[in-house]
């Protein structure tokens, strides 16, 4: 914890970076949300960090099906041949590809490579499934592990095998991919902020950074309390791309062949890193009530060497009232830990309240209330109508922690209009920088070396005026001009 | 559709092996369950067989989890020393390995395979974890994609990748251990009676039989219509087999320190060829309702070039009272596509229940109810209570196809008290044939190489009467024979 105590509850805007990634191992470690694991660059997510991704799955498949797409599974291997066949995709994926070369105890003729995404697998099989454009859309997701041969990782935000869903669509207009691609932008936006109290911007990546073999690639970008951005999540609009390198083909309504307009989207368990590094305190992690493996922890102040079986079945009753209020709970009435070791474990994991009941307690009808997120005890609250008043609880911390991330990202938020306001900027306090940008690719080697900074998106929320503020670069105003947004990212 | 034309509805027992690969192959691609991929021995799940494995999962989940198991997740590369710590495991296999030797872009100092099954892997984290008692019992589950080099793959009975749960857990003593494989392996029992409407027989395997490097394995073996058995799970007593090989030691309530004891067990989307294979007729396809991605299809009989809309809107209205009633449902509404299309797209897909609307039905206040079971069809049932009617029909029709396998099961349940008497029951009817047997495992080769058959299990269910029935093998009658359970298989 020794870098967590160091911070004293300070947002850490602007910390370097190794200290920001010992800020993560140590709440992720201690949370118990993942372990290392003896294999390179891979994680175990243990069961309570498991959890959370389950809600999170859970809460964006119900959408996933709501907008019309079905889940499907395809296989993992993918014959390295295929990512050949669209250029940019093997320029930009076979360097992280890691790779089977012998299987049965013989070496295979031909080799395969473990998907790092699926698309080039996947359009094999569109290609056999549509014929017509009564075939389309065709709208399929997938939830699977990917691996991504990285250098340099990081627990949730960079591993080499991860979880994540990929969705796979196509469509007989480019139109309608271009539609299909914001509406899942748009998803991820409200999962993060609904659910995560994350809130994002949503912009257009430029062509450098885009994904390889997209025509266009959306992202939705958030700010840690490092100061840091975090591309959590991308909506590609595929064009023809792969659809021309398969042989993705209809016949449209006026009989022509035409290729498949496709789009391809996915959000991964580096969400639930972003959950660490979005929400936290010296203490350690501080869980939205929404997303939350359990709400509510009930502990009871047992008494040693007494019976304290009347007290646990008091709290048994205030937990089925919570529970019957849809409230998530968990009792903890070890008898061999004490209190003191609960409450720290209960906080390092970031369960929004914790409840507490002694035998005082009992015989007063009261409960005590402890709020994670802002660390406030109350002792003496009615045991009467707890439950209606923990549902209401809850929805205010939720409500509170999406409101401190937009605090914190407005007052993380700057403008620049040159070089060097923008280099006074990321030096002091980091976060995000609007600018106006002629679109010359030569701002991002520059932003890179001189910053390790990148253009996150031109995003969808403008604020600058195009009349007035010159380009960041070139220092020229120009109606051609775009807004585009600045910074440091994992 | 050849061989199921072919096959006539009549029972397909004593069927040769081809002919019953094609009928799984014809069910499973004309329902659309799963389709071919480009890569060797692995299928695609197409949605509506990916819709039926969700179902099963989430049955099963909730079950796991209110066993008191916990998901997480492990690293699907396994380094390859790991295997080699225990010895009958990596005989068991190797053979069967797929192999990274490469990765971004360079050879790598050691090799991983993908995971066969995680047992290594996750002893080396359990010891990490485990250090006493207090620790105990520690239950986990992992749902995940793993991957067996097969010679010979069928759709799902037998692929390269497979998707299955892997429950892995420790314990303080060899008894707890003892009784949570066999808690698990009754939960299997009820998932496959309960909802896949397939009776099973639940016992011991052989150790010839059992899983490498368990102490030992117990199985549930189902039959299929071609009167062969299917090995639908395992539950496996690992002993302390696995803890001694990764050091996975706790300190006891004597304070000694002692190897955890283990069990694991697991389930995979071989569940859907065993529906597949349990339940079907010449047309294809038979869903019991409670597996069904949806039990009732509703389809209105369009009139062509006429406002069909309020026929339509009739047909939502009951289809709101089925969902109500928490009956599933899709309406197919399409209008460029025949009903008699549709119909048979439906009954290949095995849909419990077609409910069917014309104009004429809507002025009558009636329906049409063709049951998929039994391919009868009503017409003229009244629409006004149909949901509740449906939902005892689902009910009905749930509690039938059990009994059906059931009575095939008893119909194709044998004794023999000589090889003779084995080979004629294996040539005629196939199914499972009870015998004694004294426990010289020279007859296990013996019913390989003569029958293509072998010892499923000695079953939990005993019939037969060791002081009156002889060993099969050797004619001897001891009290020390043991009930045994011989087929072809899967």
């Amino acid at each position: 914890m020794s870098n967590l105590q160091e911070q004293k509850n300070k947002p850490d805007a602007g910390k370097n970076l190794a200290n920001a990634e010992s800020i993560l191992a140590d709440i992720a470690i201690n949370a118990q949300l993942a372990d290392y694991s003896p294999v390179k660059g891979c994680m175990v997510i243990r069961p309570y960090g498991y959890s959370i991704w389950d809600n999170i799955k859970n809460i964006l498949d119900k959408r996933i099906k709501e907008t019309g797409h079905e889940n499907a599974y395809f296989p993992m291997l993918v014959p390295e041949s295929f990512l050949q066949k669209e250029a940019e995709h093997v320029e930009g994926f076979a360097p992280e590809c890691a790779v089977v070369t012998h299987a049965g105890g013989k070496e295979l003729a031909e080799k395969y490579v473990l998907r790092p995404t699926s698309e080039t697998i996947i359009n094999y099989m569109f290609a056999k499934w549509i014929s017509s454009y009564r075939d389309l859309p065709l709208k399929i997701n997938q939830w699977a592990n990917v691996v991504r041969w990285e250098m340099r990782t990081r627990l949730f935000l960079r591993t080499t095998e991860f979880l994540w869903q990929e969705g796979h669509t196509c469509h007989a207009t480019w139109k309608e991919a271009q539609e299909e691609t914001l509406m899942m932008l748009q998803e991820y936006k409200k999962l993060l902020e609904d659910y995560l109290a994350i809130p994002v911007f949503t912009g257009k990546k430029t062509e450098s950074e885009k994904f390889a073999g997209a025509e266009s690639t959306y992202t939705i970008e958030a700010l840690m309390r490092d100061g840091k951005a975090l591309q959590a999540g991308t909506s590609h609009n595929l064009g023809q791309n792969f659809a021309k390198a398969f042989e993705t083909k209809f016949t449209n309504e006026n009989n022509q062949l035409d290729f498949a307009y496709q789009t391809s989207w996915g959000v991964s368990t580096r969400l639930v890193g972003a959950l660490v590094m979005g929400h936290h305190d010296e203490v350690g992690l501080i869980l939205p009530p929404r997303i939350a493996p359990y709400q509510v922890v009930l502990i009871p102040i047992l008494k040693r060497n007494e019976d304290n079986s009347s007290l646990v079945a008091h709290l048994k009753t205030i937990n089925d009232e919570l529970q019957a209020l849809g409230i998530t709970t968990k009792i903890d009435a070890r008898d061999n830990i004490s209190q003191g070791i609960k409450f720290n474990e209960y906080e390092q994991k970031g369960v929004p309240v914790r409840l507490v009941v002694g035998p005082n307690d009992m015989t007063n009808n009261v409960v005590e209330i402890h709020r994670r997120d802002i660390r406030s005890k109350d002792k003496g609250i009615a045991r009467e109508g707890i439950a209606s008043h923990l549902k209401n609880l809850l929805e205010e911390i939720q409500a509170g922690l999406l409101k401190r991330a937009m605090d914190f990202r407005k007052e993380h938020t700057s403008q620049a209009n040159t070089i060097d306001e923008l280099a006074s900027i990321l030096e002091s306090k980091g976060g995000f920088v609007r600018a106006m940008w002629n679109g010359d690719v030569a701002i991002e080697p520059l932003l890179k070396e001189k910053f390790k900074a990148s253009i996150r998106c031109m995003p969808d929320d403008k604020e600058l005026d195009a009349s007035k503020v010159p380009c960041i670069f070139s220092g020229q105003i120009s109606d051609k001009n775009v807004e585009i947004l600045i910074a440091k990212a994992y």
